[in-house]
């Protein structure tokens, strides 16, 4: 209602501004008995923080997450969980420089003409450094979607500027493939290609956009409601609370615009199990959702992610006055946001899929 | 909560099949004071429904809302709106051949997989005949919207197939021009393009598919929540609640990923307004939302939806035990969902902005 | 969000006033499956409706409910049940008596200052006539909690004017012993003295308050959120929702106030229960909430509602403009609203109940 | 929807448990620009910590409360405010004792029924503790109010055991009248009484209930909605949503049982406001709320609290096997709660109104 709670009965609700003290989640709705400690947040948040590799900004945030409450004895006790990551490169930075300019491309005037003024301290809320509690809350959602479902969530790179990887099965790719490569692009001949051009950008005091791709498998069938809060409508939500997201598709995406109906409709079949047998279907245009809800295939999605703002040549822009002038934006920011988007938007897709789960789970009989 | 109720403060609850007896929306939260009748209902109802062009579907469903509450002495009284669309065209048909298929590209198998069983006529609750009561809401949305705030909601038909229209000013097309073509496309050349394509696609016993675009302009800087309620994530779920839609962006959308931050920021400058002056950008690749907060430029989001399902030539499929079947849809669907889309998507926008207007005002000072 | 909606996974929204066209309400997240018809309404909704005894109003209104959807071949479909309740008895009288006063107790004055009109006709939006919807959507609660938990909900009439009924076991009270008399006091010796005083009252051209209670069985142990949605929270806003309500306690209630520790806690003990055994209190002066989550004993509930409102004898009260001036309200009033306050106390319980039956399971393993 | 978040527009949500690191609270939907530092929060915090004076625990626990997030230079963003209150008193107790047992009065057999196990650590999340952030949320919605629109929200003790103090203009009763006496009423030979009545009872090793009564003053007539978010019914959920409360009332409250129409009703008058007029009623039996709608009258609320279920003196209970056993509480625990419960209740009846009056303010028209 406010702004910053996600979710229904997996809910999070977070805190904190880049250069405050530090970022706050409280994660309300996770069952009881599910083993926790900050050593299950740690790794996602690994993939998420700054500094990691030479295609990331250097500035040095180790993200240390600190749970305080809600895990008694090694296990959650079903009560809020909180969690704290202090920010501990709060740089006493000189902001006189853009504290009255509006940066291109950032949120700088929109919040100003919202709340009257702003956080000039480096976005302030509008940072993507409130991201690190949403995937710290993403790693709690992971677990249980394994535990309780075996789901598996894996985010990738697809694309940066116009290399674009070659996976021809989202459905089978590995943390271990993603990880292998600074870029997260686990087209290994894609991915240098793309590490090349990152580089050329940043050199060139330039930035690039790129695709990233998210993949869930073994999703249940029947998790997503009807009408308004269909599974691909809450995902699509969720991928465009992320900041600098452009555009989201699943299966086929935009690519449906140019096709027939008898091209593109995916054939149901019978598929054998072991002893069981069930639906799926022969190709998944459909994204592994249909009426927005789970199909039992694969589930694959894409966001557009936009190329950084923040420059470190000078571009024009005016002051809080209307005054003309110039801003340059030092140092230390990604010149492509892809591999650091790939674990924000993997924690996005895991609390959607959880909170379906607990959803769907509700109106089952007891009997 | 349970998927059938959107927005906050603004809020609209629907139900109804496409072979009950009717639809029914309520709308809560609607200020009081403004007036109101079924009139006010019947234009958007009239571009969505079935039946009024030779390039949809042939179904005569004359949609005619009923207000049951909230409307007094011509004027909205503050409390909840009951609007009920009777079903006009149950035709008593023989489903007993659909009735233990699952349609290829329809929601049968997953409401199955959900909730057990399926209400097989005609698609039940997934038919897009549940959106008539999200027009109907729209419309109420669309008048606050311009009498509060002057704002304007108009969508139109982007692409059909590979005929893409060249419209260069989004933020200048009128509903006028978009409703001159049955295609509802306001580029008269491409209209007919579209128009050829349709026809012989319908011929063909296929389906087309295709992009809306929806713009909103006069939309005042500052509306969107920071985080997880940006205007964005909220256009966003609102469009992909809609049936077919498999994409969704904004701005300069996927797009991005092949521009360089250098071309793509958008410059801010200050434009004189008579007396005044406001803060503006000189291109609008943000499509209106910085950090998912309304900029004050035009809002303009493009929707891919996918050729329609449902197609009069036989299609492989299961029934519910899965044995391997064909099945064909006795004709009367649109071959291009594209022309009644726009009313939907121009609906589920304008519902969105009202929501938001009314959050960003209740919290500025009443001093 | 905008007062018109209550419970979360099970929702229900409703809409109508007095004197419109009917009353509606729409039922989200009711499970599929549950057999269901408008017979199932109707029950609960002749408890309700004026018109059934000599001391309630004489207003004949049959309220006979229509299922508009989310019911298919006599069973729900998980999606959401529509239901509208039209008003047969709009009488077109002349309210030109009252269009400009305030009718004291009511809502006029506080909906006028609101929403800046007020639909005059019989209170509109205010007027109890929207309790109708609510207990519908009970039946509908009531029974999903009776086949898929064994829980009942019963109320009954507890106290009018200085006349209290000797209840010791309220777990034991049923529902043939509450309707065997027209005041619905299960003590047969108290009903018949409430009963002599509320003709007293009626002939006085007055009218009188009292008390119900509200008893559930057979709720499982650990139903109800910590802190803000108690059951105990969720339960009191429930009963506080419906008109005339000006007190509401549990167990021991206001009587706790001169206990001492020492004879207020309730004691524990095991039961044996067959072969199992469980833990339960030897008494039940916590009314069947610890920590305001249910403990497995009965769950008593008490409301204080006030005398009615209407009176056919003058009383003084002002003008929208100010104006000193009297008011009386042409007969047709229950002198005591007590006997149909039941089946809406029962109702609201039972919404409640079933809401968070459905949060408890939501979260509980699949393993 | 998880049960630790409360309020619509102004939404708190807290975590934390008695025995953890400490309490977090989020603040979210705050209004920009309120000048707020730890130092507001602080005095609300004092009267509700314990160890304040002789009448209650003799724990130290003073309280500190950190802003993490939410205020720049001085001044609230607009953005949510992360409170942490660090728990200072953890002492390394031994609870081996208490471990197994369910102490009478206590959730701790409802929370295992919940989640399957208990943090026996002093309550866990079913601790008071956990009010204490909802008295530093409490503090701001006091701040906006009170600046905003001239509220005052005023509570005292009303009665402890049999003692029941004298206040004929409860809306005349100031925050000095109340801190005046430690016991926090503002009847002064009552208030001697109370003291006199809760030492004895502390020498006896038992505890007693009591009443608490909040007033809210200046509230404009027209904040709640109708139906189900009646102010009556937000401000009901709120109070019960306190531990110990067993019974809410306002107004003549359980009172209005055994009045009369005649006699019940306030009458409505004119009053001179300076050069203006507004409608008030002469009396105020309806306690500030007609239909559940503010009447610009004061709000007059009262909550029954039973006694502190904790006694030294041993008390016959079972164990987790059902075996039974006899438990008795190591001192420090208030031998009556009322005195505490003051800036509790105070503190959730500021969160109701802030709520509604940002609810109110966001349907009125811009123009």
């Amino acid at each position: 209602m406010s702004g910053n709670t996600f979710g229904r009965l997996f809910r999070v609700t977070t805190a904190g501004e880049s250069h405050g003290p530090g970022n706050v989640c409280i994660v309300d709705g996770c069952p009881a008995g599910i083993e926790l400690s900050e050593a299950d947040l740690q790794p996602d948040l690994d993939r998420r923080r700054p500094g990691q590799s030479k295609l990331t900004t250097q500035r040095d945030e180790p993200d240390s997450p600190k749970i305080l409450s809600g895990v008694f004895e090694g296990k959650t006790t079903g009560t809020p969980i909180a969690i704290v990551i202090p920010n501990r490169d709060q740089r006493s930075a000189d902001y006189s420089d853009i504290k009255d300019k509006y940066r291109p491309g950032h949120a700088d005037y929109t919040f100003d003409a919202k709340f009257g003024f702003r956080d000039y301290r480096g976005g302030g809320r509008s940072s993507a450094r409130e991201t690190n509690v949403r995937v710290a809350a993403g790693a709690i959602a992971k677990k249980i979607l394994r535990q309780w479902h075996g789901i598996t969530v894996v985010g990738y790179v697809k694309q940066v500027g116009d290399v674009i990887a070659d996976i021809p099965e989202p459905e089978k790719i590995t943390l271990e493939q993603v990880e292998a490569s600074p870029v997260r692009c686990p087209d290994p001949r894609k991915a240098a290609a793309m590490i090349e051009l990152i580089e050329r950008v940043r050199k060139e005091q330039d930035s690039i956009g790129g695709v990233g791709e998210v993949v869930a498998t073994n999703v249940p069938p029947g998790w997503g409601e009807p009408v308004f809060d269909k599974l691909k409508a809450d995902l699509g939500k969720a991928m465009f609370s992320l900041p600098a997201v452009l555009g989201v598709e699943y299966g086929i995406g935009f690519g449906c615009a140019t096709m027939r109906g008898t091209q593109n409709n995916d054939v149901f079949e019978s598929v054998k199990d072991g002893d069981k047998q069930h639906v799926a279907t022969t190709t998944n245009r459909h994204g592994g959702m249909l009426g927005g809800i789970s199909s039992g295939m694969p589930i694959v999605m894409r966001c557009a992610v936009k190329p950084t703002s923040s420059l470190s040549q000078p571009q024009r822009t005016v002051t809080r006055d209307g005054e003309p002038t110039t801003i340059s934006t030092k140092g230390r920011h990604d010149p492509c946001l892809l591999p650091r988007f790939v674990p924000m938007a993997e924690a996005m897709m895991a609390l959607v899929l959880v909170d379906h789960g607990l959803l769907h789970r509700s109106r089952q009989s007891p009997r």
